[in-house]
């Protein structure tokens, strides 16, 4: 029995966690793609509660940075960036359920080096920013290309570096708002994020009717804090099975593996987010699995983790998790 | 011969300041208010350049606490808040242009007492929110209501405050988002700083066609940080002159009254916001006033002023200014 | 009669507020400055509850930068930065008891230009620093000269500023630690608040038996967050008048003019300096003034001011004031 | 061949990382422990590098909490906590040398249940402080008394977790300073970071003659960020192995094991304390790995780790790290 069986997907879900069908999107499907999350498009597809879907999505700077060459000041153009996939209207979803999605797998496509990543001026972790803003001069731009398969991510001649690939952008329509593809928030969106990933299933709080669900920005892998602002962009067929959970409202972000479970916090100054994550962890473990506040707040002091996701987009995303074998009754 | 005359309004707008007609917009004409600041509405009035137009605006929680009774919890439906009227178009603005808005008059309205504040759970400065999430219980929920007339606030019996009357929330549509009329940002929105006020002339950058400018929120006064994150809220008739300024194009948002100018940042932590003001505030002093950077630096360093608007939005807001006397040639 | 005799250091002070001595230290008799707050040192002279002071206080730099050929990198020793007359003993202090010092006069003194401003490598608000580390490169380094007399800062040959001088560095010891002069913290220390100016009166805990205290760093004027790091940076004799209060322990800095009273924070981030200072003053307002806690909260959002004083330092200083003319019963 | 003899320690020590010695500290040899790292005390004892010392320490509330009815704020005398070992000499340390500290047991002692947490009004990471100031009441505060043995810590009936040991606070003296055993810096101190552990090495910059190392608070085991801000902790016999590398200056904290090299930052707010960690990592990765600074800063973007230490103390801690596979020329 996979452990999938005793997920909240599958004990919660409408569908039980069962897969009920299998769908495609290609790019010619897509048609345009979206930069915003919101709720002023029509869906371009509807899911089912059980399906399937793999989405050809696009790389973060829509495919155009083809070689070191191309300069994304000089190619890209902004805010045109990070391309979503959707929305995906998931049938029966109501303002306040949960959205659950199983990532089955991210498979990348298009020629090689399929893989880019890129220092951008004013933007990163280690530059000053328009919101860190400084007067120092910024560093040079500077395109960086590797090939990615599923053997690996050729960083270098002498590094190869694992091929563990993960969804940097996920998540639902707020409820009145459109927002950024770049952002992350209590309804996913860019969290870059490396738990997001094959394996895990991942669960929004459903914000707007049809829950109107966004996919885009594959990464072949990332470092903790995607610290250059880029991680290793791909074009990728993306793979995720949904399921729609009544019963069980959520406040934001949750994730689930076989072996943990996570709250994911974004937010500003990133002790905050931080603290958003494991609150709502805290409260997850006094809901459902027993504990009293203080006897949580203890357990996560000796044995939470901490997953830095990103620190550097417009919120930083941190995920607070707790070993599902000290949960148990 | 006024200051308006000397200002970026009169010497780069296309009504060069003048006032070329007079408009009203009555809580009627503008039927339902919005909750975000963004393009997908359709303008409630077009405005030409140098038009004067007063706006019934609504305080921030719609009307519906009209006793010390009425708890926001209870008589407030989250998350309509913060209702705005508009969106206007601004005739002939396009991407790039700077829309100018001097505030010319802030006259309370409504039946008496006008004014509202409350402390309302997890919000405000000095306690915990969903952002700086902490374990502690919230603090016991309180409206307070308040006479506001052009003679005073009646805080108490004993203490009356003057009315220094401002617009919490006054901007422009972003240019493919929309986004809640609680945020500050770039374009304006909830930046509920006490120098949007009658006096005042504040610039934002036209980020989408006909610019869609929003406009709500009036306080009957603030202090610095709006602490519990609700001022004097009050319903009003704001008065504001409009213009656009070709060939001006700014990257966020400028003000200037007869003594000084400003940029305002709206960031967390509260000091990015600082960053971005200042910064904005040098190189406005380097582009226009003939400052070198560094000598730039150095005066706001001697003689800057900070302003903090708000340490509760989503975004903190910070103005920092420099008095007109030391910039002159 | 001056508001002085309605002050908490008349009213609670041991001396009453009453001059009962002048004293005078000199460069020659203080012999060795300090770089560091801390009780590991013998005082330089002791001091009597009432007794005035003046002090020849040296500038931040030691008086290295004669010149603005004299960069700070090359001829200033550090750490050895920010050196502090003192320690003062105050007769008669026991922990637990607050220390009142009142500004009586801070005048320039040395050769002309006696004013030094500079840009340091990887220091200022507006750069990257060690702590908010980045890989973008320094700015040039540069140093700015300026003649200060009572009448005027001479910023340029056209801006002269006005001559409002302050204390940058004034506290008094830890319990049991010994601090850079740099930095401020509930014992006062390097604030760089602009108010701890001729008129006030700043209270400091005394967290060490004799108080132990320390004086240094005067400025000829600054801006709001001292925004390169260094303000108008002058030699100066400080006068200082004491007196110690029992019975009103504080918890950290506090302040008080003719006009307002005020609470001092210093942490980072930003807003959580400002958290301490509204927290403090609210405090305030409950013990003695007979507000209840909500009613206070009320007022500080609708009437409370903020004076960012430093956003350059170890940690950032605030000051959170109300008008005295809203306390009176 | 053990990977310590490819070690810094062992490549660049003075005593080629072999041990030279053993030698024992009580808790009467000790006699006094100590709250500050600094430099006003006489060392308790003079190691020569090569030597391994056992250390009995105490806990982090010395003792004075025994059984979950001895509340913190009752039973320990403030701000006596957190008290120190050392310092001790090490022969021939000058300033500008770097102490390695090879981390080569720690065994816990002391009566059962020997592992206590608390928590403490106003402190930790989900509640109020007096930093992140708020008026939300405390909450209870609360003491868990764990029993901890070297097969696990026995957290609750049905939860028993893994004994994974580490120092919480180990250092040396500032150079002129001397900082509450609770704050972690540039020196080491208080950096509740579960990396170091047996089996790692850590580098500090000698800031003073002699080094004078400190060390205390071990803990049993922690999760990421000591979310209540006190961990399994302990009394224990820690054991270290000193040596003394020329020639190798370093900034920060350093930490090595078989699998990696860290930086550690302490700052807040988080980020900075990240933007510390990944700086001087990229700069070690040119200084010593032939890396270019953007060839660096790509890879911490893609493979970087970053450890949450705490988020309680007064600054936060954060180890940015890389596997030393993708090190290799």
């Amino acid at each position: 029995m996979s452990w999938i069986e005793t997920s909240y997907m599958a004990r919660k879900g409408v569908a039980r966690g069962a897969e009920t069908g299998r769908r495609h999107l290609s790019e010619a499907d897509q048609g345009d793609y979206h930069y915003v999350y919101g709720p002023f498009v029509e869906p371009v597809m509807r899911l089912a509660p059980g399906e399937v879907v793999s989405v050809e999505t696009l790389d973060a700077f829509g495919g155009a940075v083809k070689t070191e060459a191309d300069l994304p000041s000089q190619v890209v153009n902004f805010p045109f960036v990070n391309p979503q996939n959707g929305p995906f209207a998931i049938e029966g979803a109501k303002v306040g359920d949960t959205l659950a999605v199983r990532i089955v797998d991210v498979e990348p496509r298009g020629p090689q080096p399929a893989g880019t990543s890129a220092l951008i001026p004013e933007f990163g972790g280690l530059v000053a920013t328009p919101q860190t803003a400084m007067l120092n001069k910024p560093i040079p731009e500077k395109v960086k290309k590797m090939e990615v398969t599923r053997d690996g991510v050729k960083f270098s001649d002498r590094i190869t570096l694992p091929f563990e690939p993960f969804i940097g952008t996920l998540g639902v329509s707020p409820f009145m708002e459109a927002v950024s593809s770049l952002q992350p928030d209590y309804w996913g969106g860019n969290m870059d994020l490396p738990d997001v990933a094959p394996g895990a299933i991942i669960y929004f709080p459903v914000l707007h009717d049809d829950a109107l669900m966004y996919v885009g920005d594959c990464h072949g892998r990332q470092g903790d804090g995607e610290l250059c602002g880029v991680a290793v962009e791909i074009p990728a067929v993306a793979t995720l099975h949904v399921d729609l959970l009544k019963g069980w409202p959520i406040q934001g972000v949750r994730l689930e593996t076989e072996d943990m479970i996570m709250s994911i916090g974004s937010a500003r100054p990133m002790e905050d987010a931080a603290r958003m994550a494991y609150r709502d962890l805290i409260r997850w473990m006094v809901d459902d699995y027993g504990f009293d506040e203080a006897e949580a707040y203890f357990l996560c002091t000796q044995a939470g983790k901490v997953r830095v996701g990103n620190m550097v987009d417009p919120k930083y995303s941190l995920g607070a998790s707790m070993k599902k074998s000290y949960l148990k009754g």
